[in-house]
């Protein structure tokens, strides 16, 4: 349990309950499980919907019991939604009402405008709602791609859901309890931002993917030239689809903006490339100064 | 020296002079001592245009000695062009002419149309040229970036430049020195291949780069909102803008038209997202299959 202070205020992470056992799910829960008391957590359970997939969690140490139905994780202090967004905007419109008072919720998706939006919608103001996203991960979908080490120095992205510092509190205690970096930060500004820094990444990893496999299969390019730099550029592609595709879906205003600004410098360099390698080696140097030289 | 049979041909690599002391011709230096003698190999020299860059490439073993010119690796039985290309088309033009009869010439670029073309021109009919490429690397540009280890299992691109079957023995013996795995490959075929495997992607990755360089400079994005995908994804834009600026002129024709390609599958996935999370999680696993997912 919890401890409460005289005021009957909750203090430490209590009963953790994550839904959605992924990667994501897992990662957090490892994590959890390993801060434990420092982190005030005495307990950390996981539902997921593919049995198969919870055992695999705790297999891998991420919780102390699996729960049979979804609706046992709304008896949690702290509640972690970790499914793709279309499941977690699901789970609140059935569940959102009937969570605990005084508990803590947080989501992990990455498009959080859609989720804090439902979030408003439907938990109930004695609940303290939060907008989660804890910006680490893998490309290997579900318990086996977890890897709880890289939280450390990651930041997590707490966007609050209404004037609540009692849940940006509990979302910096969670952030800290992983040893992740808490930012706080609007939906807004964090949508525009991942859709840049995340989105767009995942869905030209995909369209390269798509361009040298059209090419392999009409027999215009030989597969076995591939070099490890085509590995890095593709491998966001090897990510859980329906995880992008829900996250694509849920941020599709900002994902559009981003794809027309992408194809808008791709052939702003294409053109380049007639100036000689001079003008485009410099062409280059300074459209990616900004992302990736020191200053 | 390198062993020569009653008929004075060469057997083995034997003395090997590498024009270009960067990532790619360290690497392939630190390679080619290591091999030796197994692989005939007597002596391995580098010429860098940047004398700090040829004392880096000694230091870190990849050479048994530095030229002071250029013109001294004519006199090597194996002449490897490790430069950008416009350097090494450059240098084909001011000494192809002079190479020793007898003598192998192979280069290192990525875009072996224009390299070949200009090895057929200016090479006697007694040298023996042929067009390479390893298909290894890091993103790290110069010495400091090779990683030798890279070349075990990489597939190593040989082009004829004519029918020289010398040149081709010669090219599979250097490739296996080195523990790659040599692809004979015509220059077209390579150019089409590696257009999409490799020119695009570097393309991509520094368009990326600045459509999130472009949010940060403009305040619309958070710089610390960014997780390791963006890291993998973004990659190859740390690579040394000269050689991609080369690469990139070189096989123009490939790229423009790889551009065109990615632009269509960006638009049509982006479309997706209008059907729904589920409709694109199919539409991504589609179009990443032929070049990511196990048949």
């Amino acid at each position: 349990m919890s401890k409460e202070d005289g005021f009957g205020r909750v203090h430490g992470l209590g009963r953790v309950s994550i839904v959605g056992a992924g990667q994501v799910g897992t990662m957090l829960g490892m994590a959890l499980v390993e801060a434990g008391s420092d982190a005030g957590v005495t307990d950390v359970s996981a539902f997921d919907r593919t049995p198969s997939v919870a055992t695999a969690s705790l297999e891998r140490g991420a919780v102390h019991r699996i729960l049979e139905r979804a609706e046992e994780a709304l008896e949690a202090d702290t509640l972690v939604l970790a499914m793709p967004v279309p499941s977690i905007l699901s789970f609140l419109e059935e569940f959102g009402s009937r969570l605990r008072p005084g508990s803590f919720l947080i989501d992990t998706a990455s498009a959080k405008v859609a989720v804090t939006d439902a979030m408003r919608r439907t938990v109930p103001q004695a609940v303290h709602p939060l907008g989660g996203h804890p910006m680490a991960g893998t490309e290997v979908a579900g318990p086996a791609g977890a890897r709880p080490e890289l939280c450390r120095g990651a930041p997590f992205a707490l966007v609050p859901v209404r004037d609540d510092p009692e849940a940006l509190s509990r979302g910096r205690e969670l952030a800290r309890a992983i040893g992740a970096l808490p930012v706080e930060v609007d939906a807004e500004t964090h949508d525009r931002t991942v859709a840049r820094t995340s989105h767009l990444p995942h869905l030209v990893a995909y369209a390269l993917a798509g361009v040298a496999g059209e090419a392999f299969l009409t027999g215009d390019a030989l597969p076995v030239l591939v070099s490890t730099g085509f590995g890095a550029a593709t491998r966001l592609a090897a990510s859980d689809p329906d995880m992008v595709a829900g996250f694509l879906w849920a941020n599709a205003r900002e994902v559009r903006r981003s794809v027309a600004e992408i194809t808008e410098v791709l052939h702003r360099l294409s053109a380049a490339i007639e100036d000689g390698p001079d003008h485009l080696s410099a062409a280059l140097s300074e459209t990616r100064a900004p992302a990736l030289d020191p200053v």
